[in-house]
């Protein structure tokens, strides 16, 4: 889902890694700790895997979540946000209140066996094609390598894992913000499956998720065509002004819809009609001139169709706001930990991959990328983490789950999310955010130094979530 | 769902009614049973309303209407031709084998109380809004008035009511056509909720259903969009060159689709999308032709956007083979019965639904039109009794039971046809197909001169169904 | 351009030609003018159609015609009404006025030998599409006739020859009728090149003529394509909803465009963009309708293109106000004087014209076909002697020029128009013409019965001309 | 047309600019005679701005300069490469050859006062909205101020102004390339009027020009449409297409098109029609892959209109192989040469443009940039001194002669072009080519670093001219 730009590390303007600290021995408990909790982590995340629920249906893969941490002593609050498949699962007490966060929702149509060429498990089921199965499991053993060192006595403080739904939907952690459930955090760490190692700095895009309806007026398509007005017609003759704009927008946007509701029968002319579109930029204020935009697109096909129209905001995403701080932190402890060895069937599998997706067989990168203190505007990809990113300073991680350059949210991230290759990876991620947990708790000054410069990038700007009022309307079970 | 041209009945060169010939007592006995029969008539009529049950789904209505056939002593074979929903009712035995049909099948999204005022029932639920919540009960009126007189010995031959499903959407009937269910039929009735009172001559169009498919290629699409390639970009760009090809087909043709599926979630670049979409024309070799348009534009839309396309054929119908002799035959009946009164209130409700939908406000037409023996091209509309009558020889006839020239497959038709309005209409039908039935049964000059134009017309035509091998598919429960 | 419903000549609805008057010697002696003038008519005819001047450039035919009718004792006013190429050629004095008019524009890009293929005389160049070459000499032909009798004191009154520009473009009649040039005019009478001989009832298309102009924003398409808003967009989406809105429109419409300016250079983003479309329909008053939807469509492709458009009605005609009365004259003399008569020579060339244009080899059409008097809604086509039809009662005449049902407005007309199939029709409809004249210089009553007519079938509806203020913009030279 | 990363010169990753070498007389005395040369540079630059010559136009332009060059003693071959206003101006023999180029063509429709408000000379006429009446003159006296010193026998060798027109258009350095002209060039030197001072690493795009013709059937447009297949169709389809495709393709790729051939009249259907169409990416191999993918367009677009398709490359341009070693030394000139500083009342006229085309009122910039020696990939934007610097080592320089960040290709150009900003700018550009030009001479290591890098970054790769067969068209007189 991202891409840090191939810099050589050689280049003195890139910020070395600095020599990693000396590990405390919380630290090297920490790390210890989810490495014995790796056969489990395993067996959650085939799980999650197997069950692929979609957006505000991850009701199993939720609950398995939820009663692990529950079975290793946190507290645990379901449905938490009017979002069933929401929990917040909490140790300790008193300040810093460091958290992580982890999702599990699948995306549909993914449906993908854990091989290396494209075939479906079940045609038309859905698929953990952006690594989700690993995020949840990753992100709760961190959060119980913490745990025992605060039950331990090593630690002071909260932990916190939050189980964090429909990341590929409606963004469950806006509805969790708006709830003020991350209102006393300090830190926040994330991480996310990927094709490589890096601490991430290069963001991510701002988003809004909308819905087009337009209303028209029915009419027998054969009989009087001409007493009819299609909402059809308006949902194409918006769709084709859409791809009109692409010439009149920067290369930073991306703008993508979906034909949602598109006529009943053909014999009636269709009364209803409606597109479900996102808009992507670098930066909210960006994305809110082109949904204005789209706001115009929309009155005009409805004028010229005769029709009606109306643009409701579903969702959306802020930028991330990087800290650079914090990245500094994960940097010095992914280079602790040293790259990640795949084996030569791990390295076929990606190949087997590469190859049939047309991209160079590069096999799996292990290698923790350099720090890329001047990174250019944000690829292509969203996430509702970066909303919290304007909530509270987060972290966030990459690891090498997936092989490199292969198309993400496809059947190679399934097939590779589901293998030894996501599992490894997933195991990596959870030391990794364990190590750096560790430090958040035992080094105030980090913790000032990120809060500090968090405040300095924000300079007064308040998250407005891109939320409409009330709950999410539930899928149907 | 048909118009016929208005024609002064001075004019010469029409067709006058000819004077009504005296009726027999097995007619009058038979118009006799329908106006008995009326109050269970709109029992179940009211039901079947009620039910607004969609195609292949008429669950209840089929069994209503089975179940009473049954009960006034028809052989009834249900689920004939692989359609749970289809059933023949017989009587009789020997020549003639005279037919009458019957549909059920409402329309999606159509859902309306008995009010002159578009007021649903169930928003977004189904409504009967071709009326065929009338036409099962007075066909099946009309059967079971033959019924009693062969069992008094009056009349000789065989009596069938055929239980036709899915008339709006795959056609019922090409499969009961297929399956031979009316190979030894000397002769079929139809008739259809109208707004006027004809022997039609007008005929109808012929259609074919199609659906196009498009395959692209799926990726994430902020990620690599350029690594997708857009099934829906296929779909709209199918639909924009229909929309070019209007300009340059005949006004006969009519064309309309829906869009059925177009994508997951916008951010993935969708790898299926597909488009239902109906020709009509006045004949089926234009509207072959036309076909042969739309599967080259699926291919240069398939080509223009790098997927790749499939067109297939899933039902379509003839244009309707007229029977001039039949035509003369019911017109005399139509004559003999008179006009149709309607009530202050029932022309009232009828204004009140042409004011509401912008028409003349002219209420109900309960005249008997002319017969009209030198008709233009078939109106806009088809039926797969077009496909029967080049089958056997088919009388086709229009009794109101809708406000004048209001709009058809829409809301008013569901008001009336669950009013008065409709009931009054759906009785006189009865009768009027009672009578001719009679007449078919006593006059063997008549059915020779029926079958005679029958063979003159179709010129050795052979009837190819439009249908795919196979029974259709059902849609799920 | 016109196309006669096919009707047998037996039916009693249709009027039958009456027996044919015996003609007066002033008539036989007209049509004996006609003849003699038939070598000078073929002449001019034959290089009108070699200078194929297109609209408001007719130049040499206006002068060729004009000189022609002051060498025939007319008064000749030229570059009437601010048109350069319209003249008004007068003689006599006093009541009744009798108008005769001729049309002399070439149309772009059909430049065709005089032969039965496509074989252009100089690609890319005008040619006589619509037979406009025979019309100007055949009515100043029938003109010259009458001049005579006239002038040997045989009829009284005043006879008009008016050259008519631009037919194909701006309408020079609406320039002529609006500079009060029709206002003393009794009858006027018009005719047209056709593939079938018959007094027309059938009308003609209401249209209106549009400009639809967009502005956008230049900017460099490369360096920053995103502060640009294409003109060009504008057009595009514009025609994309007209062809939307072709779905629900009556049969009866037709919308035509093509664009106008498309952009300068690729590497600007195109600052104007404009489309020129007309828009025809059975009447003016739908024909209205619908152009207020495409200002809807104007609106609305600039609002969802972030552009402004404007749309400017150019010209337009209303549909033509058919005089019965008049027909019934025409038809007298048509059948008075019998069919038309080709060589198989002509025969096998329109043959060789159909089926080069794959239509049904059938040849011409010489016989006089039966008067309509329940005519159906007027074909496509229109013409800006329908505007003069609503100022002064209008007579309409039909002579085959070229091979039945080959295309329009296309090589075969010109063709056709080159050939002695041309000449011969021009002399028939020059004969016509003449003796239809004669009548109405002769027969009081027949002018009353015209008149009388005209008044109950206009209604009091004053022709508004789709006019913009001042003169046409003329073409540079 | 150029931005380069703004990056702090302080990053030591960024080549430093190494100390100015002291200059040489000869390189004193340069910079002198261009000094001198200042008004007479004026007085040309503003007649060319007047002249405004589109491409192949440019008569008056390219005499003005070809004259003055003879009148410096140059040898001028006028009209080569069958290009009319095409000219080379030699003086001098032997190695090494140093070669400069001018350009002067204008681009139409930007017509525009020398006045800090969009304000046209004359509505609709051409203007210099790319300030290529500044190119020709500066690069004529730098190559005059060499000329001087070679007749002082200070430097050796020859020097030469190449006259290229066109570049707008056709590319006239392709048609010079091909004819040979360059082929004993060894280093060539060009500028660009620009918004900032710089040694230009960044690059350009390659591009290919092509026109896609569309055929179809003509028709009349009322009376038998669907006799009709419409070019204009074909048209339509493609470049919705096309804005379908931007979805899917790299952000750095740049598609822009004009209709060039939209249809006549619109009752004709338009018979031919056609779409010029420009595509740009960072390297032509990607071009040329989109190009395909133009071409299946052009192919699914005939198929699905009826009409068929061809799709002919006119021209095109490989994207810039930047000489890094030329940069080098460009850098070291513009370094000594120093900032160039504006008057209040030019940063005034700036500031009045940026505000009215709504950017930052930042004014002109004036200091020189740093060098950038890993730029990104190129900005949008093409120049056939790309394919020439394929075919032998080319410098290339920005100078400063408009508004900072203000719209290119647009008004804002042609203003600042016609004013003292953009004489300022063109008479610095002047010296610092003339002043890397004495180097070249001087310094053998320095040409043969650049010829090795050229060598190298080329590896191998032969020039393919983007150019059919012949000389380009000539615009009509």
């Amino acid at each position: 889902m991202r891409r840090a730009l191939a810099i050589l590390p050689a280049l003195p303007c890139l910020a070395a890694a600095a020599p990693a600290p000396a590990p405390s021995p919380a630290k090297q408990a920490a790390v210890a700790s989810v490495e014995r909790q790796a056969p489990e982590m395993i067996r959650m995340a085939d799980r999650i895997w197997g069950y692929a629920e979609t957006a505000l249906r991850e009701t199993r893969s939720a609950a398995l979540l939820a009663d692990h941490a529950e079975a290793h002593g946190f507290r645990v609050e379901r449905g938490v946000a009017g979002l069933p498949t929401a929990f917040v699962a909490s140790y300790g007490s008193g300040r810093p209140v460091i958290a992580v966060v982890g999702e599990y929702d699948a995306l549909p149509g993914l449906s993908q066996k854990a091989a290396p060429r494209q075939e479906p498990l079940e045609a038309g089921a859905a698929g953990h094609g952006c690594g989700h199965n690993l995020f949840g499991p990753a992100s709760l053993a961190a959060a119980i390598a913490i745990q025992e060192r605060i039950a331990a006595g090593e630690l002071r403080g909260t932990v916190r894992f939050y189980g964090t739904p429909a990341e590929e939907d409606v963004g469950g952690k806006l509805y969790m913000i708006r709830a003020g459930l991350f209102d006393d955090v300090d830190v926040a760490l994330a991480w996310h499956p990927a094709d490589e190692i890096s601490a991430d700095t290069d963001g991510s895009q701002a988003v809004v998720d909308f819905l087009v309806e337009f209303r028209g007026k029915a009419a027998h398509a054969a009989v009087d065509p001409w007493d009819g007005r299609s909402a059809l017609d308006g949902v194409e003759l918006f769709a084709h002004a859409i791809n009109l704009m692409r010439e009149h927008v920067k290369p930073t946007a991306r703008i993508h819809y979906v034909v949602k509701e598109g006529g009943e029968v053909p014999n009636v002319v269709p009364e209803r009609a409606s597109l479900w579109c996102w808009i992507r930029d670098s930066d909210h204020a960006s994305v809110d001139a082109l949904v204005e935009r789209a706001r115009a697109i929309a009155e005009g096909a409805a004028l010229a169709t005769g029709t009606t129209s109306s643009l409701r905001i579903q969702s959306g995403d802020y930028e991330m706001l990087v800290s650079f701080e914090g990245a500094k932190l994960l940097h010095e402890n992914l280079s602790w930990l040293g790259p990640l060895e795949f084996t030569p069937e791990e390295q076929a599998f990606a190949r087997e991959i590469q190859r049939a997706t047309g991209v160079e067989p590069a096999g799996l990168r292990g290698a923790v990328e350099p720090l890329d203190l001047e990174p250019g505007p944000p690829e292509g990809g969203s996430t509702d983490v970066s909303d919290l990113s304007w909530k509270v300073p987060t972290l966030h991680l990459s690891v090498t789950t997936a092989a490199h350059d292969a198309p993400w949210h496809a059947w190679p991230v399934v097939a590779a999310s589901g293998s030894s290759i996501g599992h490894k990876g997933m195991v990596h991620a959870a030391k990794a955010l364990a190590a750096t947990m560790v430090d958040l708790y035992q080094d105030p000054e980090r913790r000032a130094a990120i809060a500090q410069e968090f405040e300095r990038r924000k300079a007064g700007t308040e998250l407005e979530l891109y939320l409409p009022p009330g709950p999410p309307a539930l899928p149907k079970p």
